[in-house]
């Protein structure tokens, strides 16, 4: 048996535990972990200079290197981050609704752990308490596989978290890191169906189209948002611009932030060329088709490649259209289900836009970089789904549970 | 591109209209169809009369042939069941939650329909109209894969539902067959990511297994049921015999029929002679460990593969425990995650039972054989999940919805 195997067979005897401790006892668990990683702190940094040390001495350099840091400052933000977990409701256990069948039965429906959560990331350090922290508060057990770059790091936070959780009385292994990052090992826990109850990939597009393609354990996918704004020919001139410019400058390097921005033929002359000179101020390259170049000529063209991409940088793509069916149309054929705005004041166009669009979030008057677990109102998220069975949109805490028939009987049997 | 690419293409094309249908234009082309297969019932019975003979000749009998019959009765259950589902209320549209945020922004959660349904099932044509009927309900549009002795039936049927939806003005499209039933189309299928938003396969083991293995469309597992009755100490004597003869002689051959009975030592001599000989006077065959056979010799002997056994039969493997601990590690080691009960009377042990079991139905007192949509009280069944990501157990119309966030904004942007 391979150690990940006896990893994944500790985790399911284990999970039986986890799956039944109390709030009280998760979120003891959760702040000794948490005390544990601010005592130890030094330790973390340390085993974090090795990795660096190792990256650097690989040529891995700039965004890539940030991410793997992992400085007193950042550690104390992780661990900020179990303490506002410690806070939040615990989803497990609640009745969400219990019925008598005509025969006297009682059913109801609870809400209960997963039960074991493998998780594969990449190169972010952060995660690493971050994902075992949600899992843990949820009473789920957890496998984590993180990049192979910041596997010192990783060892020594799991390490440092299995202490704090034995000090509060919970076994460590509740969770495990794997710490052979090789790709068939990778590949082998994409298919420990016996030991692993849900896999999510938290990461690019590479990684998560290889746990996709790989995995037989049911995957969470959280994905790829190439967002639209369109920009209705009733729309409020004002409301488009910051709106536009918000989705697009405020954070350009993440799933919500906007990619394609749609605009009714009608008022593209009234609203483009302030727009565009403002985008173009705050340092955004500018992508047209040839109607908007017509209005504001110097842009880059788009092509049609352009339509699908998701930049994650300072990049927009502009396209003029006939009508608000034209914008759908658009959005079907190369969106990604993530998130879209429609900006109008018109009733009809805003509902018909709402109905219409088929994405996690779909937004009237209002910046798409709102889709996300604190925005609205969950307290933590696990990430962003853009499949459409189990959760959908910003993950919270009771996306990882899953629920239970039980069933209340005085001898019944089935005619 | 292949006829079946042609027809996912298609069908995504199609979901848009599908999505927006309202409820009282589904349940028009739902009575339309189920209208135009009686008038038409002569076809499908010709039809099918071609696959028996196929069948036959290809040395096919018993309960495969058995399965594959539509004489005029089962057609007229078939579109009663379709008449059932225009009587259910439509999930799609609800908005379950509405919350406004502290900056003004009102998210709202709606129920909506998942796209595009495949489904990959056997040779049991009833299927056919059933899966069709449940997914046009709840706004999907459906791509069928049935099994290849009942093709000619299923092309029939699906004909005639096109025709029956055309004449309600619903595009046919919004239910294709695969009609080309090769191995290698089947898998074409199960990679058909950018036009499928689901696969659900209904059959046996070995159908479940290829999909899980093969798809890389999200799947929704319906799986086996190695079901399990613990009978504890506390037992009354009567209600158990009544519940463990009801889940497993009632109907041995479906899933949630009991295979495994565990008995609690201190109450084996008081009830398995009664309860051995009233089982093999219904034709059950027993199996039993050591324990047991010393309580009722004239039984077979268990062996460790029968506690994974899923007989669907006139089977039950018996098994003597100490107490309720080892009956529930026994059912986390054997168990399919399926249903199990559990008879007793001591308070403490039934909450145990329903808090450690984990299962997607879990029951006090009462027979297992009730894990169905229509007991349950959902009107309909699309198949019983027995993993754990989006749905658990009986699966209603609602397992065959989505969510989508809606937000209405009046300009917010992010800080």
């Amino acid at each position: 048996m391979s150690k990940l195997l006896e990893q994944g067979k500790k985790a399911k005897e284990v999970s039986r535990t986890i799956a039944q401790l109390s709030s009280n006892e998760k979120n003891k668990g959760l702040t000794s972990a948490a005390d544990n990683l601010i005592k130890r702190m030094d330790e973390i940094v340390k085993a974090n200079k090795t990795d660096l040390e190792n990256a650097k001495a690989q040529g891995i350099s700039g965004a890539l290197l940030d991410r793997l840091t992992l400085d007193e400052e950042r550690i104390e933000a992780m661990v900020e981050g179990i303490r506002e977990i410690v806070k939040l409701d615990d989803p497990v256990g609640e009745v969400s609704s219990m019925k008598k069948r005509p025969n006297g039965l009682v059913v109801g429906e609870k809400r209960v752990a997963l039960g074991v959560v493998g998780i594969i990331y990449e190169a972010r350090p952060n995660v690493t308490a971050d994902a075992f922290a949600l899992c843990l508060k949820t009473g789920n057990t957890t496998i984590l596989r993180g990049g192979k770059e910041a596997i010192k790091t990783n060892m020594k936070i799991i390490e440092i978290i299995g202490e704090g959780l034995e000090n509060a009385g919970i076994p460590k292994e509740a969770v495990q890191l794997v710490e052979d990052t090789s790709r068939e090992t990778s590949i082998e826990m994409m298919k420990m169906n016996d030991y692993l109850d849900v896999l999510i990939p938290r990461g690019g597009k590479g990684l998560i189209t290889s746990v996709i393609t790989n995995s037989t354990v049911p995957v969470i996918e959280t994905g790829e948002g190439n967002c639209h704004i369109y920009i209705d020919k009733t729309a409020d001139i004002a409301k488009a611009i910051d709106i536009v410019v918000n989705a697009k400058v405020q954070r350009p390097g993440v799933c919500n932030a906007v990619e394609t921005l749609l605009v009714h033929e009608d008022i593209a002359n009234d609203i483009l060329p302030e727009l565009v000179k403002k985008l173009q101020s705050l340092r955004v390259t500018i992508k047209g088709d040839d109607k908007v170049k017509a209005i504001t000529p110097k842009i880059e063209s788009a092509d049609e490649s352009d339509w699908s991409r998701e930049y994650l940088d300072y990049i927009l793509a502009i396209k003029i259209v006939e009508d608000i069916d034209q914008a759908i149309k658009h959005i079907a054929t190369y969106g990604t289900g993530h998130s879209e705005a429609i900006v109008t004041e018109s009733y009809s166009n805003g509902q018909k836009f709402l109905d219409h669009v088929d994405s996690a979030a779909v937004y009237v008057n209002a910046s798409t970089r709102f889709t996300d677990g604190s925005e609205f109102g969950f307290g933590a998220e696990i990430g962003i789904s853009t499949q459409k069975l189990h959760a959908r949109g910003p993950m919270g805490l009771r996306d990882l549970t899953t629920s239970k028939y039980i069933i209340y009987g005085d001898g019944q049997i089935r005619k």
